[in-house]
């Protein structure tokens, strides 16, 4: 029986105490339960998982943050049967997909077991007439994409975070990319979801109709929520013609403010259906060209727009660039250079896609560090973000002999704004500073922290700042109703206990 | 306390029980402590309200099924004190905007007492270079694209049901449109939300930025909740551009499945960027003809489609009509008939919005009986559904003298078919019985019994056909975590008590 008191909000102060259960016995006895009931699941309780690597990549884990075993399931009853048993245990459980998120998810903060998804793996039955497909959560965005164009469906899934993303792990982060400002984010691409509750309850979210009115929408609460309230075995998704005519477009401008107005008057106008629209500031073209990983192409070191077209013909292509490139001039920008040609196609927007690792590459010393953030604003404020954040960098580091190279680029469309900061190893404490500080920028300007990372364990805070204490007293309201032993993904998203 | 056994889900079975205090002096007391605490909020204890004209209208409700009271606040804050006082004193509260619903979302069940948003109706900041808006629940979906044109933002806000539905009930019945296949329903057109949640606690779910993963998605959770889980008593809206160069097209076909391939195709085509795509039945033509709703042509009573198209150009449009009526032709429809000329759209475009009324008018007496379904199946089963539909009626009345008369028409591209049915008054029982096993049919197609209209009280024993009753079982666990009391909008979606 609970102990919660009867509110429609839960703050941290009233949350009940948790206990888990992680001795060696118990988890013994965890492992035995599931031999016992007949199920083939591979496990493993050496710590050189898959887990521990997440946990070295992308969310340092201090020697107790890693999980005593780690299992393979095959299919949503196996899942089941693995949480059930945790449940009974009180086990916490964290999840394993692509490992590419970033912000502490996927640690494993409290030890306890984790799930590993990668033997689930299955792409299923494509409804090509109805543009859906069923995979399970270990499929990855680029596999389903490559499989759907070798069987010529002439469909995609237009969802585009890090290559190496899985689909289980881009739901549960709620994840984006350059596509977003066309298509929408993950949650658009969702039609029904197989879930597992913490106590081992399988829940079908939909049949698949295209569109539903049909009670709470369980996709949407399920998607962002981190592997806290549920994990996802099944998902039917929705697929998308892929476009025609594809052509790439590149305008520089005299400053952001430049490229940001060209960008607004270009989202205002119906006539464009861009495919993806892209800003990068000086520092970001010289991180390209400096890198050899767009060759083929002098780099203007200079504010710049990358654009995707697409249309019904090659005129109605024409007409679309013909417009925008009007409208880049009358900001100052150079005319559009626009092509369909592969190799102007794999230079241009290969420039854009390179960034990631080009910035990265701005690294003087091995050893330097590299962080970035992934604030979302308005798009009006799209420009006042990245000048900020370049200024907090600039003071951060003023008088030093060598300042520390920062970058911005957006996914203006959507207001994304990722700023790349590159500092010397012993700087980390300062650099983190430095991220708060851009991260509160983006709150003023009445955005968030985070456009598609997701808040893990490093952005808690922050998210109370956006949403209030009872904006996240609500969120850890419907944590503790879904799940009130607290086992999945504990104290990702929202604290469970005061200090954790 | 709570006596809620820990599980993630809440079986009816084990759901608390619920008191409500709903004499006089309860009631009245209610109507001091607002007065007390010096709110001016107008209020009437008479009967004659919008309520129960809505009830009227919509969800016959019976002699005890009316609110003992009704509230019209005037802000946020006044939401508040009146709920925080409801919650204090265990009083169920429904709540009105456009009065649109169909299927009792309205109904006073538990009689209790109404807020009533009419006085809530402003629309506030606008920010065009950021395309959103800020409006408060009771402004109209038409007014508020009134204002945006008159205004000459050259954005829209894309969702179109009911011409008197308002902000705050199209959030909270998940509704769409003719719109939705190009522009998605509501949810992809809400930005931010400000709640009043069962106890009266203020929470707004998000600053502005366009995209974010910062959390439980909110605004998805509340969206389609029907008034059960929180009160919505400001949107920031995410509006679109208004779409140019708009031209209708029309082409009609031997038999539906024929309509439908045309449709199927299309929608496969990345190279087209349809404003909407609808398919109307033979039946549902010979509505339009026969209404005098569409004069000026001559309405071929066959399967009919209807397309909007936009686009950068005349010649862009014209691009797309081409390819659009070789499609049709080759699916043995006639050649697209497609203007941009004002009579045209008038005409055309007018045939299928009079539909409602035209069907409505196929009523042979006035005391006739008028039902409409609103399954949503996965596309490619669209005419299935149409067709088991029609079946199902022509079999109910075989051998009577008079046939009931039966339409269906598709929001094609989403799966969406709104079969009407007229029959003599006395036939309810049998209509019912009829409707239900339309309903039935479209969960065998893979689908849900409701694609924009919700669930509301008559659908609560489809929706557990549909996701089991783990899915609703979890809805349940939800809707008691945060409103532990059962005072907003009670049995709505799901059952809260045996035998409600």
């Amino acid at each position: 029986m609970s102990s919660i008191p009867q509110q429609s909000t839960l703050p941290l102060s009233s949350a009940p105490q948790l206990s888990y259960h992680h001795s060696d016995a118990n988890i013994q006895g965890l492992i035995n339960d599931i031999q016992t009931r007949g199920e083939d699941i591979k496990w493993t309780s050496e710590p050189t998982t898959c887990t521990s690597r997440s946990s070295t990549r992308h969310s340092p884990a201090s020697g107790d943050q890693v999980p005593k075993a780690v299992f393979w399931p095959k299919n949503t009853g196996q899942v089941a049967e693995i949480l059930r048993a945790c449940w009974e245990r009180r086990i916490a459980v964290s999840s394993y997909s692509g490992g590419t998120s970033l912000g502490g998810a996927l640690t494993a903060s409290r030890a306890g077991i984790c799930i590993d998804f990668s033997s689930m793996n299955e792409i299923g039955e494509v409804w090509e007439d109805d543009a859906m497909v069923s995979v399970q959560p270990g499929v990855g965005w680029m596999e389903l994409n490559e499989k759907l164009e070798r069987d010529g469906t002439g469909l995609f899934w237009p969802v585009d975070p890090a290559p190496g993303a899985k689909v289980g792990g881009m739901i549960a982060m709620s994840c984006s990319g350059t596509n977003a400002y066309r298509y929408g984010t993950v949650k658009n691409w969702i039609i029904s979801l197989t879930l597992v509750l913490a106590d081992g309850t399988i829940v079908k979210t939909r049949n698949r109709p295209k569109k539903s009115s049909a009670g709470y929408d369980l996709n949407a609460l399920i998607t962002g929520s981190e592997g806290t309230l549920a994990l996802i075995t099944t998902a039917i998704l929705k697929l998308a013609p892929l476009p025609t005519n594809l052509h790439v477009g590149l305008s520089t401008f005299p400053s952001l403010q430049h490229g940001l107005s060209t960008a607004l008057a270009l989202l205002k106008t119906s006539a464009l259906s861009l495919e993806a629209i892209e800003l990068a500031d000086q520092n970001a073209l010289t991180a390209i060209q400096t890198s050899s990983l767009a060759p083929g192409r002098q780099w203007s070191q200079t504010p710049t727009l990358f654009l995707k077209f697409s249309g019904a013909s090659q005129e109605a292509v024409s007409s679309q660039i013909a417009l925008t490139s009007a409208v880049c001039e009358a900001n100052s920008g150079t005319p559009l250079e626009a092509s369909s040609s592969q190799a102007f196609i794999a230079t241009v927007w290969g420039g854009r896609k390179c960034l990631g690792n080009a910035l990265v590459g701005m690294k003087r010393a091995p050893s330097d560090l590299f962080l970035t953030t992934d604030a979302a604003v308005p798009s009006s404020q799209v420009a006042r973000l990245a000048e900020e954040s370049a200024r907090i960098v600039r003071e951060e580091c003023a008088g030093e002999e060598e300042g520390w190279f920062c970058a911005s680029v957006a996914h203006v469309g959507d207001g994304n704004v990722h700023t790349a900061i590159v500092c010397g190893e012993g700087e980390g404490a300062r650099a983190e500073k430095v991220v708060r500080g851009i991260q509160r920028v983006a709150l003023a300007l009445e955005g968030t922290a985070t456009g598609e990372h997701g808040v893990g364990l490093k952005l808690r805070d922050l998210l109370e700042e956006e949403v209030g204490k009872e904006g996240v007293d609500l969120m850890r309201n419907i944590k503790f109703a879904l799940d009130p032993r607290g086992i999945l993904n504990p104290d990702k998203v929202v604290r469970l206990k005061e200090g954790f």
